[in-house]
């Protein structure tokens, strides 16, 4: 079973930058058919939305909520299961959300050290070179004997990223460490000329020397980037030298602040995002969306909606609670979160949003208590729909008038409906 | 909302020849499976099939027509709900039926001037360069102050082409103009060595100098064409000097006549097109197909499918009012023509085609008054099917076994229901 809180072992896929000019033309079509309009665009991303039946037989946690708002505008709108990244894959946070902003997310390949920094709250910007830092210990002989450091907890690793952040001196760039959580952190060189076309020194094995960082393209900046990656990690060896468990530092998923290109560049629109925790507020600043203050709890995030409502034409509304229950197993607890937003919901329609969809960026079982592999309902609003069913549930949604689809379709499907885009040819 | 009957500030995705080598790609394992064999396929076209309820509740145009003969055809049948293009998109005609033809509309692209040049039948050869152009006016500073000359009568416009065809004179290519519409038309460049890699003269916008006709590749034949474009806009402002509102021309979607792989080269059909419309027929030449003569009405296309029934292994037939219905917002008229095709479905029955594909090239529903990006309802009928309903109707066809499904495969599912496929692979 896959835990999702011990990504440890998850290979990054593409080293280094994402491939930006293969990605921008997954845009091209949104960038030149979009038009500004005055129709208003709201995605309600219920994170984890997706689930499972606990038993054979059973039903899913959204199928088993009581949802008579979300039923009665399923009634009234087009059904579909979307599909995250890839058939049988799990996506993470920031995949899930590239899929549903309509980038794709096997060419938007944002690093790992991009997503932790987001994820803390760190403000990147265009010269940030990030990675992923763990807590790890070396032996007598040099080699690596706990790539976690004894999982120290998280009172240790601030102590120990407040010394980095005094001792550490690169020349020629800033740096930053965050911490994340027990034994892991972030890393952020700040200056001119950085890449992120680098190869891990985490061997992502015991027994084995750390790795130097090299460069995994032929250019001046990956050479210079790689050197300050050895020289951080070797004055990271000598603070901590006296730490033990904690005595060294692994580095990987390095990457560059991707400059994806902007809501308003590709479909026009001047999005704001309402969302609590910082991985998302990240996200939805790297898509070029404005950040509202969220208020408190779901009812909060609604009531920022409303107050934001006049100045945007897009709104991404993020609700964190059901992805945290599925994670925790407990199906229960994501049932009643799906029923608190319910209640919300005729609120949200009373301020007569042009397409609305309700759905998630992956699927989170509480069966599995983890991110999955499957289909994510969709709910999609609007006056030119083609309902097929009276429930909101994984099993309508798949027979839905939208099918099972790939996520990236999504805004598209939300451009369409809200009638903000030309049409394709003569 | 989109209107599509003025559609002046659509962009063409892409100026220039179409990327054919990719494009060629799309079909190269139907060019490698394919085989001739005496079985036949006929593809029935209901242009804008794909409708919408009216009102919540309400059925759809093909849901709420009588057709006992499709709804027993469909209980024989395979059912689906195609995606034109991409998800959201509207497609044109153009677009809408090379997917229809198996040719991914997003690579070949083929410029307006061309589909403007089908659209008035004029008969494009290989080495024909094609631009769309509107008669504009010019303010006395030389500045647009009208992008469609105050829309004169097509009296009016029919007058101004004859004037042009008569007095322009460029060196080394013929020149034809045709005239559309009120004040739309097609100029033709015919000679060797042209290129359609220009952009337009219509800067989109009024207030503004027209844009000199300039190259966007660097090649002596887009050079050459841009000097031809510009000495033919040069010759118009002569020309038309006296006829103000009416005293220049716009020129826009340069590209020249593409050669797209024929039905013979791709699919090893000899393929025969019935359609009442130049733009269908042009189309349909352009895939290589051999026109036939229409017959009166419905009726008599199917007629003509009949007599024309030994020469050919492939029949495309395209029937137009569904989607001229569509777009007067007559939703009883559209479902009127769709229980006329109904009657005349016995007698192409017994013609026993082998595979038999009864759709449409996009969605027109009359509650949108235009194309639209919704799914289009598939009936496919061949001995091989797994029937999944009673009825042909978009939501019998969401749920059907070919599910929710991109357009371009209907000709690969066709060619396979006819057994005109080898298998790929031991």
């Amino acid at each position: 079973m896959i835990d999702c809180r011990d990504r440890e072992n998850t290979p990054v896929v593409g080293a280094g930058a994402p491939n930006m000019e293969d990605a921008v033309l997954d845009l091209d079509l949104m960038r030149e058919l979009s038009v500004k309009t005055e129709s208003k665009i709201v995605l309600l991303v219920l994170d984890g939305l997706g689930g499972l039946p606990m038993q054979p037989g059973g039903k899913t946690e959204l199928e088993a909520a009581n949802t008579p708002n979300l039923d009665s505008l399923a009634a009234r709108s087009d059904l579909g299961l979307s599909r995250p990244v890839a058939a049988g894959v799990s996506p993470g946070s920031g995949p899930g959300h590239l899929g549903l902003f309509g980038y794709d997310p096997l060419r938007f390949q944002v690093g790992r050290g991009v997503l932790s920094a987001l994820g803390v709250g760190f403000e990147l910007g265009d010269n940030d070179l990030a990675a992923r830092v763990n807590f790890a210990t070396l032996d007598g002989s040099g080699k690596i004997s706990d790539r976690r450091a004894g999982r120290i907890p998280s009172e240790k690793g601030e102590e120990l990223v407040r010394m980095l952040n005094e001792k550490v001196d690169l020349e020629g760039v800033e740096t930053f460490v965050r911490h994340e959580k027990e034994y892991r952190a972030v890393v952020v060189f700040r200056g001119e000329g950085l890449s992120g076309a680098l190869a891990d020194s985490d061997p992502q094995r015991t027994g084995l020397d750390p790795l130097p960082v090299k460069p995994v393209e032929d250019s001046p900046k990956a050479e210079r980037s790689a050197s300050l990656a050895n020289a951080f990690i070797e004055q990271a060896n000598e603070i901590l030298a006296d730490q033990h468990p904690a005595n060294t530092v692994l580095a990987r998923g390095f990457g560059m602040y991707p400059a994806l290109p902007s809501f308003d560049e590709a479909y026009k629109l001047a999005a704001a995002a309402i969302a609590g925790y910082p991985m998302y507020k990240g996200l939805a600043r790297l898509a070029g969306m404005e950040l509202k203050k969220e208020g408190e709890g779901i009812a909060g995030e609604f009531e920022t909606l409303k107050q934001s409502w006049d100045g945007h034409d897009f709104f991404f509304v993020h609700v964190k609670p059901t992805d945290a229950a599925g994670e925790d197993g407990d199906f229960e607890r994501k049932a009643r979160v799906i029923e608190e937003v319910d209640t919300l919901i005729p609120d949200l329609l009373d301020l007569r949003p042009d397409a609305l969809a309700v759905t998630g960026d992956h699927a989170t079982p509480a069966r599995l208590k983890s991110h999955s592999w499957h289909g994510v309902p969709l709910l999609l609003h609007s006056p030119y729909t083609l309902p097929t069913a009276e429930v909101f549930g994984e099993r309508a949604c798949a027979g839905g008038s939208l099918g099972v689809f790939p996520a990236e379709e999504i805004m598209g499907l939300l451009m369409g409906h809200a009638l903000k885009l030309n049409r394709f040819g003569a």
